[in-house]
């Protein structure tokens, strides 16, 4: 039977839809980036827009052995129902892998780190709860975290990431008034659950390594200053790490986490060290609060893919990291100094900035005085070459002159060219 | 440097937790059949609580060839990020194996069909609005509506599903006062979302086919009624059907959606026709309301496993199913009859009811009066038997004296003792 055979009274016509929307899916926008992808896959458009990782990186043979084995020898239980928390020996691995004590009881494995965004929003935001995010942030933290309805912040943010004076100036808790946070978080605590706006927040988001979108870093220093800042007035942080492991020369300080376990929760992927398709991560969360992301797991998808679990765990043994990430690593700053020499050949005479950063996909660029890179892309999209206006990744305030690259999807021997591309659009709007 | 080495002064104990949940997460418990199959799981003792269907029944050698071609292939795509809709040949494959028009556009592949309900959760439920479900209901649509605060309303049911006067009556919507409901629908509109108990249900969960937990089935005289109904009075409708395919002797009759796309979300599932571990399902939502549930969708995990989609399309091809899923009816039917002759032999004498179901995976059985099934289950257990309480599966008003039995977990072979086992413990109940 088709619709239009409805028995339909003049009281509820045909085009009448019986649907109303939540509230928070006003709240709730499709990605700028994944717009953007659709607009600049067109063929023979460089791209240095989206963040997907070189598929040169993907281990394919090794995959290909692992989902033979597991079905071979396994494919009962790898087909079946499983924990919510995860599979026991990729949870052991998670654990052992992190850099500091990590009781494998504390892992969760995610549908990827992108989930552990959605569980940390359920789990921790009320409607109007204040929530902290870095300036920039990532864009698919901003997207999880708002459908749950919060007041979402900016924390002033430098080259070395959070500045933790203006953080703590922002809380209301300057050096001279070092418990103010903690007395108003304890006032609140009876409050209604929509808080007024100086309810203390409910957690400071941050990416402490290679950022996305700036690709800079926080030094050890920085770090210890913000777990001590954000302990002595009981700031949760909420530490996402899916770039950590792709450094060039040495790698990063210890994470947030391992200086304070207690007042973070940790974010991890398996996409950017092995493949994004797999869509599996991994949270490591206090005993405290973990029951509950336990549960908004359950009630999210029951459990991540049994048999992507086992096919990664069996790929995970015998080292094979040790082996696989260097080769990512060089990869990826090859194409790093490759974009970095060609934005100093290209950028010549223009008043461009950017960052040199230390690993991962992503690096800063900011344009001349008055230009605005949402404006510039059409241009720059006519000339062949794609990139992500920056104003998608602030909470508030964006920096209309930013834009992000991603040296990760474009070859070497594409730089130069696509780099040349943006320059000459950049010199056109310039002018224009 | 270990957690302890952190600097702590008189005003941060470091017993402090600077943790505070979202009121949602006071909704979140675990599931009780989760914990369960913990405690079932022990050797030795016949299970029919879970659900887990058959491994006899997982295709693993068609998931190894698939496996190895989609990597052989494709496998640069295959472990790459993609679209959040889902990869589209399987979306045009679902929207193909449908009985009415489906427009692939319309297709949403998600993490299992667990999945969906979140989906449907967050676009659909403001804290306080009511939502119907029948009763008894599917566990896990419970918890995962319940994050996003709805009054959980059950509907009156009977052997053959929702009772639609009964709907009816509960809406205010009589047979003297058809309009009454769309008309307070449109009078709430610009209300606090925060709804009044007397407020439009933003839907009605419904579980036409061999449902869970009972196996009970909608003919098609009920579904036409409850479609028209719900049409009338513009009660939207989120149609869940993870075992329509696995009929017995004759498929049932069209789904709701089919009589009516416009007002119903539809749920599927490859869990039980393919295997659970793949986190597979799909949903097919109208125009109007997909954006809002794919901007969820990418919120919440960006997309589903692109590696898992390919494989599962890759098995699909050639009418995979046409030859597989009979042998898991066959053997679900066997399996099902196997209790069933259990069960009137074993239960000889004793008050206790049972339905016998055209298919799926469950039945739904009735204690003699006075006894509870919760309290019997340590007892069943002691004799190494396990089934699932019914009261889990009540919105509101359970009744005691239920509990599901899963047919297709145990063996043929399994089913004489098991149930055996569950007479002996209901005797020693019944008399102590």
């Amino acid at each position: 039977m088709k619709p239009n055979d409805l028995p339909s009274s003049p009281s509820t016509p045909a085009t009448a839809s019986p649907w109303t929307l939540a509230r928070r899916a006003e709240r709730m926008n499709p990605s700028v980036i994944r717009e953007l992808l659709k607009l600049t896959e067109r063929p023979g458009i460089i791209s240095f827009a989206g963040g997907l990782p070189s598929p040169d990186t993907f281990p394919i043979e090794a995959m290909r052995e692992a989902c033979d084995r597991v079905l071979l020898e396994d494919g009962r239980s790898a087909l079946q129902y499983a924990a919510s928390e995860g599979y026991g020996p990729l949870r052991e691995w998670v654990a052992a892998s992190l850099p500091w004590a990590v009781d494998p009881a504390q892992v969760l494995i995610t549908t990827g780190s992108q989930q552990g965004l959605d569980l940390v929003a359920k789990v921790l935001i009320d409607s109007g709860s204040r929530v902290l995010v870095e300036t920039p942030t990532y864009l698919g933290a901003l997207q999880a975290f708002a459908p749950m309805e919060p007041q979402i912040e900016g924390v002033a943010s430098d080259t070395g990431g959070v500045d933790v004076d203006a953080l703590l100036q922002q809380l209301g808790a300057g050096d001279d008034q070092p418990e103010s946070m903690e007395r108003r978080r304890l006032l609140t605590l009876d409050l209604d659950p929509v808080s007024s706006p100086a309810a203390a927040p409910r957690f400071l988001y941050v990416l402490p390594n290679f950022q996305n979108p700036t690709g800079r870093s926080m030094g050890l220093a920085r770090r210890q200053a913000l777990v001590d800042a954000a302990a002595r007035v009981g700031l949760p942080l909420v530490e996402d790490n899916p770039y950590g492991d792709l450094w060039f020369d040495q790698p990063p300080p210890a994470p947030l986490t391992a200086l304070n376990p207690e007042g973070c929760i940790y974010l991890g992927s398996f996409s950017k060290i092995l493949a994004p398709g797999l869509r599996l991560g991994f949270m490591v969360a206090p005993a405290g609060i973990y029951p509950k992301l336990l549960q908004a797991k359950q009630a999210a998808d029951l459990h991540s893919p049994s048999f992507n679990q086992r096919v990664v765990a069996e790929v995970l043994k015998d080292g094979f990291l040790d082996r696989h990430v260097p080769t990512i690593r060089a990869l990826y700053k090859r194409q790093c100094q490759a974009m970095l020499a060609a934005l100093r050949t290209e950028m010549a005479g223009l008043d461009v900035q950017w960052n040199e950063p230390d690993g991962g996909m992503f690096l800063w660029v900011r344009l001349p005085e008055g230009m605005n890179a949402t404006e510039l892309l059409p241009k720059a999209v006519e000339h062949g070459v794609a990139f992500v206006p920056g104003s998608a990744f602030y909470a508030d305030h964006a920096d209309p002159r930013t834009l992000r690259l991603s040296f990760v999807t474009a070859t070497v021997e594409q730089m130069g060219v696509g780099i040349a591309a943006l320059a000459r659009a950049i010199r056109e709007q310039h002018t224009a």
